[in-house]
């Protein structure tokens, strides 16, 4: 059994609307492996979070304000999700040291953001190393990480193994060009990296691709180590 | 100059998204008004809550941890509004006293929820109670209260005014009949009646009414005194 | 065992002088009952807070302040309770978040009032859907619900079950009419019901009624289902 | 003007009851006077912590229980202080450095005790410190520090002036002796002493002593500087 | 006056001791300056932190325990420098929120760290976004950015301006090459990117640039822009 | 198995730099004892603090701050110690209230200072009173209580036993004397006499006696009681 946290972003648990289902799948699939010990997940905050940031970008608004609200939308989200737990915290942890005291008495450990100026990709990084956890899984909407956006350009390939040095260098030059289309922040890939965290970027809603990942260090998307 | 407290619903200020419209017309008209002395305003969660809540309800999720998600929710909605005025409080705050210093600093406290049982109105009526505030304007989607449901009943009448008592006993009758349909929840009628706060219920859309109320003691809605 | 929630009036406990005796015996009942899952005791103000309050109020005291300052001395009794249980906590939680965190370290988590609008009764019936617990013990020192107040009318009758909404119609004429003796407020019984939560009102020094409840469902006061 | 920190014994305040009568005429004397800068006002528990306390040592309690038992009965009397004053704070700091912060936005700034372990005159000597004000008042329900209890020995002389250090000596001798009837305890001696805050041990009700104090130096009551 | 927020860098003022007259001469400089609108301090953690952190590190301690580490340490020189200035806040915040809800108060607000994983500079970046500051001086122990270590390399030449991306390409070359010497980390550099926020990297010892660049725009440093 | 506070001198853990081989020496023998229940640690500050607070002084700082400054390093050291531990918190609690609960979840719970006012001698004996523990450990950087200062005065005798008077009333003849060199604050001694908590003063790197202590009762140092 490892220490596991899941960087479980919004766009898998909500479009319009909450996808209920998935939660409930997901939360049967974690709870019922023993592949698991203690975990970590750290929900974002998905369309929920991104109209309204949107809709307020346009008017001028500070960025911080906006990775406030997104923040709150995280938390909404991460409180959705302990209702489909049994074994997790009842408060969500606004900062990596409580969660860190909380998973003391927990087998599952949510949270969402915690402090503007921080993804919740970040947040899962540090709290893997908070924890002394050696596996963050970035469950995404994309199925690993591509050379380019596979939305736009066919050509795009998926990468099965990268370096965290080679991850820092695609992230940056995503980030210069195109703006939020980052597959992970690069705060997060240097946490990682000091802290020998594997990163394993999956399409979340893939259930079997967990477990593989614990029980034997591969999964259908793209390793970065 | 009187201190008012407003509890501006979230319906007023978001539908499917956020009416930045409103909000830029609705914060002109307050800043440039010489009628308002401090200010509290206490934002609901509107739709954005409504729809989470709906769904996760379905499932059986606890009560307390719906209200807690839509706390989040009117804390998501008063940042926003806290960008489109000057003279306000940059945090959120999450308890009455909290927001009651903040309003030693600044004209206007914009806040939302505080916990787990107490609607957005209550709040408004105990940080007007905490202000000494007596005035509490109910900004909702509807331009009164009516005798019945004026959506679905062709003869349910306004009501001009009408006492606490009358007004505890409507909202009684509502909410053990109808559900979530009630003006103002009980809690908040008794507090207004506890400390003598006049409660202004109108169409918050109708800028015109927010200074009549304070200057000239009138509104096109409903008054409880 | 179930889990349970108690609503202890600070009348039972504490008179012109705490009444320590009355504490001993209601822990030991507690400990050494196999009756009671996890319990939640929420202890009120008792004499204490209301000789305050009602000098001060006869000033012109704000009432949230006469709020908070019986919430202190609800914490003054819940502080004494814990030292008469070996396994509770330690620290009196001053949100019902961090009261549900607390139970799951301990059988007992005691305390006292939360936020200024919510009475000791609604802070128990909170505990009671946040811990997922369906009986919330409402021990007073009356003997049940009464249908007129059995001090002043000879011909006061007991109630013996009611549901929710003849409790909340009875709450409410009383509140309108006679001020602070209601045997509960109106959020706590809206909670209790909108949950399910079954409200056994009791005499708190009668100590064979708590396990009869957990046990058989009775008692010898007023049930509202 | 100075920056003065007054030490309110809470027997000043409350016996059986509080004495409203005292707290107006105290709070217009402060109000009205012009020779006060800012002020701290930390006021005590009385006799409402002292009975809590006595009949739960009987029972065999921890001390540091009744330290915080003790403390919430200083926020109560706090709170109940604030409403007699118009520029003051409106929430009771729960910390020195709270204090300190809210002293920036009010001429009045009123607290009880912060931690177990101190009393509320080591936190009014705390306070002074942090606020850099150079005179304590420590107004009690004796008219000065006395050679011996004045109520058991006839022979009890009042002290007019003493140094820090002859103020600790006596306070220790009393301390080991007696129990409780210190006139202020070493640590809020040791705090005057290392900052060379000049400490007046007045009766608190007199209330010409305040201004005199202030603006000629002097009092009915005892120096230690 | 404009606003402007500034990231002190620890080695600026502590070497093996706190240097004393460098901290006077700046609190001096700052408050007798006319150029300054609210400013915000943010001070770094210096030799003390580095000492700790490296002796721990060796022995194999999780990173974010050394982040924690450092944070006390830049509080420690926060709390030092507060006693330099006479219009700052008191308390040192702990978030961003905190620290911008103090700048109403005071022309100063000075902090440390806020968060494992943010660097001060990320701090003051995200400080300066929050009080909607445009300029953010970085006052380091090295009088500009450099193509390459100055102190290493003989051909390194300092950059009189460069972009944002450029700042960043050359910060992620050093941070991937070298290790913790690094101008400016990438977040912080992220951040005023985003919000528009002039940076101007100087020897924060020459005490005529900090004027200089808010009224002229212009510092004997580098311009990233 | 007895609960046991640790009252550690900062000076035992850190020099110039930290002591890294006693840090690990003494959590090896502390975790692989069998001696010992629930253990509470509270690091002191050492000569990182006095270096900072010493330098300070004398530019006239406020004594508050300067203690401040103090618990900032303690925390530093409290978290150096905590990676040393495999059973104890992971967030570094800021009361005595806060570090009694953690104490329920872990077997060794290790904090520094609490607030100022407090020395961390104090903060352990409010730790071993809130705990029940009948056993303090002063280790400190000399192996006992002498009549007088052995390093300056050749004929100072160590003491084998005194009571709580004896050694007030020592610890108040040095701190008048001498200054910082005292061996124990009154408070503490106080709070140690008034809950009869048992002291051990020891040298603090001889590891021999802590178990000694807790099994035996008896130690090469000093013994009040």
């Amino acid at each position: 059994m490892k220490s596991v946290v899941i960087s479980l972003g919004g766009s898998i648990i909500s479009g319009d609307r909450l996808d209920i289902g998935f939660m409930k799948r997901f939360s049967n699939m974690m709870e019922q492996s023993r592949a698991f010990g203690k975990v970590g997940i750290v929900v974002g905050g998905g369309r929920l979070a991104r109209n309204y940031i949107s809709d307020l970008r346009e008017t001028g608004t500070n960025d911080i304000i906006l990775d406030e609200i997104g923040i709150n939308a995280t938390r909404m989200n991460a409180l959705a999700m302990t209702t489909f737990f049994k074994n997790c915290n009842l408060k969500i942890p606004t900062t990596i040291n409580d969660a860190a005291e909380l998973s003391s008495n927990y087998r599952f450990t949510i949270m969402g953001g915690t402090e503007a100026g921080h993804t919740t990709d970040t947040v899962a990084a540090l709290l893997a190393e908070r924890l002394g956890a050696k596996v963050l899984i970035n469950a995404t909407s994309v199925d690993g990480v591509y050379t380019d956006d596979p939305r736009t350009d066919k050509n795009a390939k998926k990468i099965g193994n990268m370096t965290y040095d080679e991850a820092i260098a695609l992230s940056l030059k995503k980030s210069i060009g195109a703006g939020p289309n980052v597959f992970m922040d690069l705060t997060s890939l240097h946490i990682a990296k000091r802290s020998g965290i594997r990163i394993f970027v999956i399409d979340g809603r893939k259930l079997e691709d967990y477990a593989s990942i614990v029980e034997h260090d591969t999964c259908t998307g793209t390793v970065i180590l």
